[in-house]
């Protein structure tokens, strides 16, 4: 499948990796042409890699990937451009984090409103799917990195999305069992603003091989 | 030992229950003197359960512990007199949450602020430790309804005082891997941010009976 990776980070890179891997066709969208990272991360993943703009990435995916810093995510997505976006899943794996005073960076969603949500108002015919916001980018592509399992969460407004990202995060190596579809994208609140609590957890542990595991009782 | 319990709600009456059980003695403080609720707990617990007012636990209570809703406990904590909480372990099991639009109830702290951090700054002199916030009562009180252990969470300034709530909710059945202490109070921030997560998770679940287990990697 081909697919539009928005960011030349650490996440954009990594997710672009495990899907080239995959077998799948990736381009890495720049917020200009000839990006330096951007084509240093085609060249080096090798098979069908490209780099571009948001532009030719969006055009390109037939699922789009938002891996972009969360405050430069709207922009990122404008340049990419909503006709582009229209009717395809837009999986948004970014956080609203202002790193701007140092660490740890402050968490700018709030139970009022969320990234997704912006995003997806934004741009309405995009199918937006917020997840793998929750966990490091190892642990995104690996999730066997953390043993015996751990919950990913979904949420977004089309049932089918989900039922497109889930075939995915399965193809990445999570399991049945770890998928938690959270609901519609109001939910993604929930998930950025517990990047508080993730944040202070890496502090604590020193790794970001870390998870959680959501365990429900009688 | 003698414990102060602030609130008369769920997590109050669920709170003082345990304790009773536990073999300590219990002042329940509501806002009025002879409660309804505070009294009739205080007759159902038996033991040494008492009820009287904010101050009259807090006055009683060698630890207090703060079961207040979010949006009052600052009130309450005024009403139970610094100079009763001074020294004093103070245990605040409360969240910030607005629940005035329905539920959801909108979670007001933010990666900037706390209610733990705000009762600490206007209480200097207590020994505030923020816990068990992340949890229904029942499962604060009967962590066993989790199989295979869940995580519970510890955030304040004073190092003792979390050794010493650490003590209490090994009691209650929490085990020592279950016990995260992530730092100064501070972090409450993260813990109470949380609770979007949680509230989403309670939805999908339709059990209060869950929480989460941090789960680490090599």
């Amino acid at each position: 499948m081909r697919f539009g990776v928005l960011g030349t980070g650490s996440v954009g890179q990594t997710i672009g990796n495990k899907l080239v891997e995959l077998g799948h066709e990736v381009t890495m969208g720049a917020r200009q042409a000839g990006n330096e990272k951007a084509v240093a991360w085609a060249t080096a993943a090798g098979g069908s890699a490209r780099a571009g703009t948001m532009h030719d990435a969006a055009v390109f995916g037939e699922i789009v990937v938002n891996a972009t810093l969360g405050t430069g995510s709207l922009e990122a997505l404008e340049a990419a451009g909503s006709e582009n976006l229209a009717g395809k899943v837009l999986i948004d794996i970014s956080n609203a984090l202002d790193g701007s005073a140092g660490f740890p960076p402050a968490v700018l969603s709030s139970s009022k409103d969320s990234l997704g949500e912006q995003i997806q108002r934004a741009f309405p015919d995009a199918r937006v799917v917020k997840t793998l916001n929750t966990v490091n980018a190892s642990v995104m592509r690996d999730p066997g990195l953390i043993p015996g399992g751990s919950s990913i969460f979904l949420s977004g407004n089309d049932a089918a999305a989900k039922e497109t990202v889930s075939e995915l995060l399965r193809s990445f190596g999570w399991s049945d069992g770890d998928l938690i579809d959270l609901g519609d994208i109001t939910t993604a609140r929930g998930t950025e603003m517990y990047l508080a609590l993730w944040l202070s957890l890496l502090r604590k542990f020193g790794t970001s091989h870390l998870n959680i595991r959501v365990v429900t009782g009688a």
